[in-house]
């Protein structure tokens, strides 16, 4: 890793000489949430969605965030000036503090980080992705949690089933990837997208403000597992990865993804929408 | 907290200036486990349990430690010379380590910290803990991992219940606290703990084997929450807190715990063989 700057211990210092105390429960206790956003041409996208997720995580949790809205973008601002990435991410980071007896909560401790990333393409992953089905439900799933305990527990079985990533269904109901939502096209070409019992990503947001740019609108509702199973299309969404096709979930098979299909239009529109987030950011 | 000495970066160092990297799995993704035991008189109480469920755990986690068992001991003896503390507890943690994307598993990081601890009273607390019930089961429930965001988040529930400690249970059946095992006396005066879905903590194994010394042996097998209601004597177990009896679960209320009670007995029984361990290894 660089020696990129981030903020943390309430000022902007050199990452490699940061760290999180051995009193955090953060790292004892695993009580974090976090928030994590792509910057493009220097523009940090969404960046007030991604605020207003962070803000209500922090809520949920009980923690207080002690910098306000407006000082966590300007520092967001001034690390991707000092940092100079071509292509990053940048992590909003708040846990539960140093704490006395290793149980109870201290102050929280807030730290911003950037890093480097591989972009997305700018063009659709066609051949897309296939899904492995896990019965699981994340704790308090709509909040951005640090726990990926399972996620991560569940990589050696992900690469046994040759899967790129794992689709997590909980009473028969389908609700998200570890990082990723999932949307469906039915056979009656509705455009539907979980209403619960996930984390509200903030593609699957912008997918719902803007598709009705090609005729769709998003139905939020319950999604059985077999209904996914019998879907025309299904693809995932995620900041970092935009929209990714899905070609396979366990042992169905989905038709190709092709220009005509509505995973492709939606990449495509939310592309433009990002063109013109950024060219609005940079007036 | 003082500036003991820890064991960390492969090294023995002061704790303020040690700490957890930002890349680190364990802040990032709360993917850690641990182990924590009561040091008394210098000895430290049953390490070689805690080191086996310290290897347990890291192997369920695929997390390798790349210190030997009798390296392990070696570092918390050395720990306890060096930071001469009266009462105090050590913490084995092992984390995914730093990671290069945030995701992927690191090369695991090990910390060995001791920390001041008040030690449990030499007398039982008769008056007991009131505990109120919460349906939830803990994700990889028999492995020590550093998951304790819902305890955390259930401390406020928790206090406006005024209760001491919350008892998880799912689908119908007892499982834990959050930080110790439970039994129950039934009106047949069966000993009964759970047998699975839970910790399996150093205590408790501790009591399945000088029960008998009672004339009780404990039996594990599920109890449902009904039962638990309906039980003579309730008490949970931890390495810190020994034993305590419950004088109130919810709405229920038990008999004040007596010198006749088995818990008491067994309070007795077990502080009889912690002064029979410790006398062992200072010899």
């Amino acid at each position: 890793m660089q020696d990129l700057l981030c903020f943390a211990n309430d000022r902007f210092q050199p990452v490699l000489e940061s760290g999180v105390s051995l009193q955090d429960l953060g790292v004892l206790r695993g009580y974090g949430i976090f928030d994590f956003l792509r910057v493009s041409e220097g523009v940090p996208l969404f960046l007030d969605d991604h605020l207003d997720r962070f803000f209500y995580s922090a809520d949920v949790m009980g923690l207080e965030v002690k910098k306000s809205r407006h000082a966590l973008t300007m520092i967001v601002h001034h690390l991707i000036k000092e940092n100079k990435l071509k292509n990053s991410g940048i992590r909003l980071l708040l846990t539960g503090g140093d704490s006395v007896d290793g149980y109870q909560l201290g102050e929280p401790n807030l730290v911003v980080v950037q890093q480097q990333i591989t972009p997305p393409a700018d063009s659709i992953n066609h051949a897309g992705f296939v899904l492995a089905s896990y019965a699981y439900q994340r704790q308090l799933s709509e909040v951005k949690t640090t726990d990926y305990l399972m996620a991560i527990w569940l990589q050696p079985w992900m690469k046994k089933k040759q899967a790129d990533d794992i689709l997590y269904h909980h009473n028969g109901m389908v609700n998200e990837c570890p990082r990723s939502n999932v949307f469906i096209v039915t056979q009656q070409n509705q455009l539907v997208t979980p209403a619960e019992n996930m984390l509200k990503g903030i593609t699957r947001k912008n997918i719902i403000k803007i598709s009705n740019a090609i005729g769709m609108k998003v139905v939020e509702r319950n999604i059985l597992l077999e209904e996914i199973k019998l879907a025309k299309e299904v693809f995932i969404t995620s900041s970092t990865k935009r929209i990714v096709p899905i070609s396979q979930l366990d042992e169905t098979l989905y038709p190709p993804c092709t220009p005509n299909s509505v995973t492709w239009k939606l990449f495509d529109l939310l592309c433009e929408h990002e063109r013109q987030y950024i060219h609005a950011e940079k007036d």
